[in-house]
């Protein structure tokens, strides 16, 4: 959708199901159909491979078979070492954009998914410039951020931020399930807990998928957690408050780190503001930023047990932080940085 | 605050540190002061003692040499085994409102900060009957809702929700820091790992307190997610693509029931909703959905890499759900119930 209607390309495509393909026209994301991949390809100056990444290897093989000399083919599997693996071709470069939506499939197709995303791509030393060039001016155009990054480096940096977190959700909700014992109601569960779980049993088998197409550098990520855990549980142990509270103060300048580099448009900070948690509230402070201009960033609202108040965390860049945190104390809510109450 | 204004309660205070006791008088948080722990508990029906949980034991037994034998003392510490095993006196009963907020000391104080919170008691078979009943009626008056709870049950849940959390977080940053490696920068962090990293750090002494004052309940459930790593890791190297789907699915069912347990109002539906990033979204939503009388339970907003657009997921009651998203529709954003797109 966004290759026709942003970079002016003529769009061909070819689903195993013929349902799908039907759909792919009726939402305008392609312009013409194929029956096989061969006629899919022949042709084309780019092919983009989407398949399940268990089939993603085999595609692109089927592809790059029925593609010409001057053709590049790349793929958005969520992971790249095995696919660059299989397919050590010059025509071939893996891709990867991190525009995932929650829904799937070309009924949901839009042509602004990729605005402003990273698209990863694993160019090789065999890799063709000319080929290379051209995928990425056509991924710039759809309006995505090209990024070149080999693919193990590739592979280990989506464990650790995503897949991990999501095998720690899981693991975390199966304690408290356990904990919890029979009859028991969770206690009022603080933002941590909450925001830890939030992906806890994610789409079953689409996450099935993801985390064995990765598994060498998820399962590397646990062990490193594991070792980790376990040198928290022996500072722990030892009872030193010094030893403890170095290690917490250690975890809150690599946050701090991981902040300016991941967050676009530089630091931002922290503000918690208390607030009746009643229709409108929420509308209230966000319209008084947005009449000053101010944009929030990240937000996360953590109600209170029965649901009468909350404390609501929003992120603003640094150089409006102090103007935000007046005009929400003129609104009557009280408002502070971050501090650190337990949660 | 709350005491003096809601339960017509004179109250007296002491604090070690003077100028805590003039800021005391200065918010309206006590009535009178007193020169010592003697002079302060001296008559009082209630003694409430607020002392870091190192010195929370000790604090206890001077209020209870005090205090006469109609009077009931409780804490507010965060942890309850330690103190209910240092002060078995029929007078003590321990306590813990789960109502912290950001910032500490009593120039923050509100008396509606109890307001719908949880507020846990430690009765032993020990306790007075007549002045737990005491105990549980002033904490009612406060706004809060006491619940009785064993100690070790308390240590092992808080260990769960709130302080297990915690450490994986700060183990999250650790790993991340290190998986960047020197000069690459964070990928686009999906919310999974914003999420679960929000805590990492949070104020260093205090929290070296809070785990070594709950560490045996905390180093047991360290070493549980230990074992549950184990298991999902031993899962995801045996590479069955079904075993994985099982154990994700699991995890779906576990966080139903979690939200189910945990949320007040019954259960709760998620919206997904994909909006550019600018001044003003985030209130036209909760704008629509307030004068529709439709309230938000909970909200996370994750930005894209670039913030020029992102996805706020919004938690409402279930039988609202399908109108708060049709009403969403109709504003012109896309809306989704809950999928599971990788994030």
């Amino acid at each position: 959708m966004a290759a026709r209607r942003r970079a002016g390309a003529s769009v061909g495509g070819y689903d195993p199901d013929p349902a799908a393909l039907g759909l792919a026209v009726a939402h305008g994301a392609v312009d013409e159909t194929a029956g096989t991949v061969h006629e899919a390809v022949a042709g084309a100056d780019v092919v983009v491979v989407a398949a399940p990444v268990g089939a993603l290897a085999e595609t692109v093989g089927a592809a790059l078979a029925a593609a010409g000399d001057g053709c590049v083919v790349t793929d958005v599997g969520s992971t790249k070492r095995a696919v660059a693996h299989h397919c050590d071709d010059e025509r071939f470069v893996g891709g990867h954009p991190l525009a995932g939506a929650e829904a799937s499939g070309v009924a949901h197709a839009r042509d602004d998914l990729f605005d402003g995303a990273t698209w990863y791509l694993t160019p090789t030393s065999r890799t063709s410039g000319l080929l290379y060039e051209r995928l990425h001016r056509l991924i710039a155009a759809l309006g995505a951020r090209p990024a070149a990054i080999d693919p193990d480096t590739h592979d280990r940096l989506m464990a650790t931020v995503s897949h991990l977190p999501h095998v720690i959700a899981n693991v975390l909700v199966a304690q408290a399930s356990r904990a919890l014992g029979e009859g028991e109601t969770l206690p009022a569960t603080g933002p941590s807990f909450r925001d830890a779980t939030r992906v806890a049993g994610s789409n079953p088998p689409v996450w099935a998928d993801i985390y064995l197409a990765n598994r060498d550098a998820l399962v590397e990520q646990i062990d490193e957690t594991v070792a980790r855990l376990q040198e928290a549980r022996a500072a722990l142990a030892g009872g030193d408050p010094d030893a403890v509270g170095r290690w917490q103060a250690q975890a809150a300048s690599e946050r701090r780190a991981l902040l300016e580099v991941g967050l676009a448009g530089g630091p931002v900070s922290e503000l918690r503001v208390a607030v009746p948690n009643r229709p409108g509230v929420v509308a209230d402070l966000a319209l008084t930023l947005g009449r000053a201009g101010i944009n929030i960033s990240d937000m996360s609202l953590a109600p209170s047990p029965d649901g009468t108040s909350g404390v609501i965390a929003l992120w603003i860049r640094e150089g409006e932080a102090g103007r935000a945190q007046e005009l929400i104390g003129d609104l009557g809510f009280w408002v502070a940085g971050a501090g650190g109450g337990e949660s």
